[in-house]
């Protein structure tokens, strides 16, 4: 009988057609499509670990997934054989040998999330499903010094959606910025880790500051305050992207990643 | 009686769900969506005038129109009223008044058409409808070397798609350049007028170009041959887009606006 190994994958969906990536009754998952190839595939029932489970709406640009197979396929081949298979807003960016105890999400040891607005009069028809839309202009400069403060060591609480039961909510930020290209608002934040609904209550609040709504400083009283109505709303998950995540950790990498993004968006 | 007035329209719209810009029988054409719109406001039939037939699947940032009406809407109020009623996928930009004599289409002086390619080994779930697939490394300096052959006037015959029956085929290509920002490779050109897919046929001769199928030198033996043959395939619609078209001609905002574009891809 052939040895049972465990296989990463790295996605990309688009997830504009999908409840989120995680799988549920009436309703179509990211997780659900790939479980489907892959045991199609593989000729068993596959069930697949994703680092994240992003919302309805929230795009991936670098999911992280593990699975355990006794497939013959080589792990590098799993990616051409799904991309087979797969809806065309779904894709296997990259499939690879992982280790045995392996994880995807309890082993995640940090995170890169990008949030897209679209800052013009009118919304945008090719951005629409892709970048929030804000219609005042956006003091770039100002969000980018507000977003300073969520760097560091910090209780998150008041970013955590209510309702939310995690109980250990100190999360680590390396590094977090703001930069305008064009019509094009853009919010990166690399950290170790995130609470539900924190990026985009961080867009959210951003927006606010940078429309002027909400006065400048608003991130330091609510992590002082721990209140999540210092805060603004949450922002669309459409604007939303997991780029990548990060496991034994190369902080020189991921530096470079950061700045890459910065640098071309994507 | 109100006297009836001309109003140009400034119109971006994702061509993924449309037949084109012209209006036909048997498909949704952008044009019939948007003269539905119009004529549902004012309470009259029109008729609209877009400067360019885009193709199907093709989108635009600046697809500009005309119309006549005699409606007490404000001309700049146009654009507000419409995006209430069109449907998500296009949008009206601006809208302004229109000198009488204004033509969309007979004064357009100047066009930029952007084609963007993604390149990677697997395709793209994010950009599937707004870049062309291409899965080998291209040579984008190669590529940029090879497109400055367009520049300038010339006969540009080999460049009309088979079929096509326009008879002045020489056109002025004021500037063409191919750039990459990571995994995106962008060509932008600027002329005074662009044969039926002559952006494609550039685009896809291009990429041949830049994988090394095709030798270095082919636009300027096709320029030189008159010969179809001596290019590449035409590549896909989606990977175009009309990003903006010039009325009374002023270069230096022409410039700016291309260097704008190669900076900040839209």
């Amino acid at each position: 009988m052939a040895v049972t190994r465990r296989v990463k994958l790295i996605v990309e969906y688009d997830g504009t057609n999908y409840a989120g990536w995680q799988r549920q009754i009436n309703a179509m998952s990211v997780q659900q499509k790939l479980e489907e190839a892959i045991s199609k595939l593989t000729k068993t029932n596959v069930t697949v670990t994703g680092s994240s489970r992003t919302d309805a709406g929230v795009h991936a640009m670098g999911q992280t997934v593990h699975f355990d197979t006794a497939s013959g396929i080589p792990d590098e081949k799993f990616s051409y054989a799904l991309n087979t298979m797969l809806p065309v807003d779904i894709r296997v960016r990259r499939s690879m040998p992982a280790e045995a105890d392996f994880h995807a999400r309890f082993q995640a040891k940090g995170k890169i999330y990008r949030y897209l607005i679209h800052n013009t009069p009118h919304a945008s028809a090719i951005w629409r499903n892709h970048r929030a839309h804000v219609m005042y202009e956006l003091d770039v400069e100002k969000m980018n010094r507000e977003v300073q403060a969520m760097t560091g060591t910090h209780d998150f609480a008041p970013f955590a959606a209510s309702g939310s039961i995690v109980k250990d909510t100190v999360r680590t930020i390396y590094d977090a910025r703001v930069v305008r290209r064009g019509d094009m608002v853009m919010l990166l934040v690399h950290g170790n880790g995130f609470l539900y609904n924190m990026v985009r209550i961080l867009a959210g609040t951003l927006i606010s500051v940078g429309t002027g709504k909400l006065e400048e400083g608003a991130i330091a009283r609510a992590l002082a305050s721990l209140s999540r109505l210092d805060l603004g709303v949450t922002a669309p998950a459409h604007g939303l992207t997991l780029m990548r995540v990060f496991y034994a950790y190369d902080e020189h990498e991921a530096g470079e990643y950061f700045e890459k993004l910065i640098r071309d968006g994507e």
